[in-house]
């Protein structure tokens, strides 16, 4: 990372962000291509360690996950459904489609775990999508982290990270917050375990989530509304970066003190 | 925000984050003294807008909520819940004191809220506590970040945000990330409910945790183990600053999309 002119001292706890403006994306456009052409129209190159927030919209838009409702026919199923969840019996049926497990809801969202992640409505938004539309997620995001990560790696000749983000509540809070739905290039979750604290104890249970982490910190800039950023380049994040990609690790339903305490009451 | 030297063309897409590196912070210290002392040494000074995150333990403890475990006489109900949790039985008797309620758990994990934040273990801590002890969260960490603001503003002349953060698991998700547990000088959570997406349509429900977002963008700097990083400088972050400290939004248990089906298990 290059800050050597910069008003701070150069130091390793120093990290940037900047967003990225684009045009509008529609389906079927090269995101890579627009991102690289945004890139240049901003004066800014990609450097070693790189990362690149993108947002899940985006990606799916361009992957042409956009779904118009009216060419949707709800079974019975998810008419029912749909009442329970007051959501539209078009979207209940895409839900239906998209996620694994429906679990519970409230009104205006069924909690869902879609490929591995908890996502309300199954991560299906009609925000940022054409009238009459909704967007669902990409159907692969970590594969699509890291077709994007070879695309942008072998235009500037770096090795750089790519996350595709989308938000999601925390228990308990009002608002949306980042969550990491594929990472490309770096390690994801940081284990912590076995560090020393400040006074030389080791830790005991620590996980970082960095990649939620960055994309939280990316949205900040990102805006949910009409801002078109829909990617943000941090620079200097203190991540390990990698060869390949990972899987986002899972973590069991048992294990988690949200899911089991939901479960245990359910029997 | 001053970056005209940065190799960047001035945008207000671009946010910084710098860490604070102390000395470990003991009971009884001076925070806003330290900090000062710290700042000046890494030739940092604060400038209107900048947000500092402090991490609640080190605030925490310069509060003397430290707690010796040997000092601490469980009670039965203590005992029984402590091997129910698998905890030990000391900490399970200062999380019972700590709590509003406790309402399920796992292995390691009592799942609380405390303060009308959802807590495991009611935020008690014994990383980064001296040997033999734990560290409970602050009695009021909206009165500490703004006791703290107060202090900073006063020595650097200008209206900054000092947010108090922790961190969490999130449902079905490994690794930690942030969360503010109070916050001054700053709107803890953004409304964007009738802003347009990139459409021109009306967002239906969205708010912006930010300032969870700002904490889970310090924590990449500050790392949860032993690098003596309690506080991060965030500069240029789009947020709205305000006079005064206004309390976490409470949201409401039936409208937790989380917790209502934790609780309708339960009946």
């Amino acid at each position: 990372m290059s800050n050597s002119e910069h008003e701070y001292s150069c130091d390793n706890t120093l990290m940037q962000l900047l967003g990225i403006r684009t045009p509008i994306i529609r389906q079927g456009d090269d995101l890579v291509q627009i991102l690289l052409e945004s890139l240049e129209k901003q004066g800014t190159k990609l450097q070693n360690g790189d990362i690149i927030v993108l947002a899940e919209s985006a990606v799916a838009t361009s992957e042409g996950r956009v779904v118009r409702l009216a060419d949707i026919e709800p079974t019975e199923e998810a008419c029912e459904l749909a009442l329970n969840y007051q959501l539209d019996p078009r979207e209940m049926q895409l839900i239906i489609e998209e996620c694994d497990e429906i679990f519970g809801g409230v009104p205006g969202a069924a909690l869902t775990i879609t490929r591995g992640t908890l996502s309300p409505n199954a991560g299906i938004d009609s925000s940022n999508a054409p009238d009459g539309c909704v967007v669902l997620l990409p159907e692969d995001p970590q594969k699509s982290a890291a077709f994007i990560r070879k695309g942008l790696e072998k235009a500037f000749s770096c090795h750089i990270g790519v996350i595709v983000g989308d938000s999601r509540t925390q228990p308990l809070r009002l608002g949306c917050v980042g969550i990491a739905l594929g990472t490309s290039g770096i390690e994801p979750v940081e284990d912590a375990r076995g560090s020393l604290d400040i006074f030389g104890k080791e830790l005991k249970i620590t996980r970082k989530a960095v990649a939620d982490n960055i994309v939280s910190a990316a949205q900040l800039v990102m805006g949910e509304a009409g801002e078109s950023i829909p990617a943000v380049i941090i620079k200097g994040a203190p991540v390990k970066m990698i060869e390949g990609s990972v899987e986002m690790p899972l973590f069991s339903r048992e294990e988690c003190m949200y899911y089991s305490n939901i479960n245990k009451n359910r029997k």
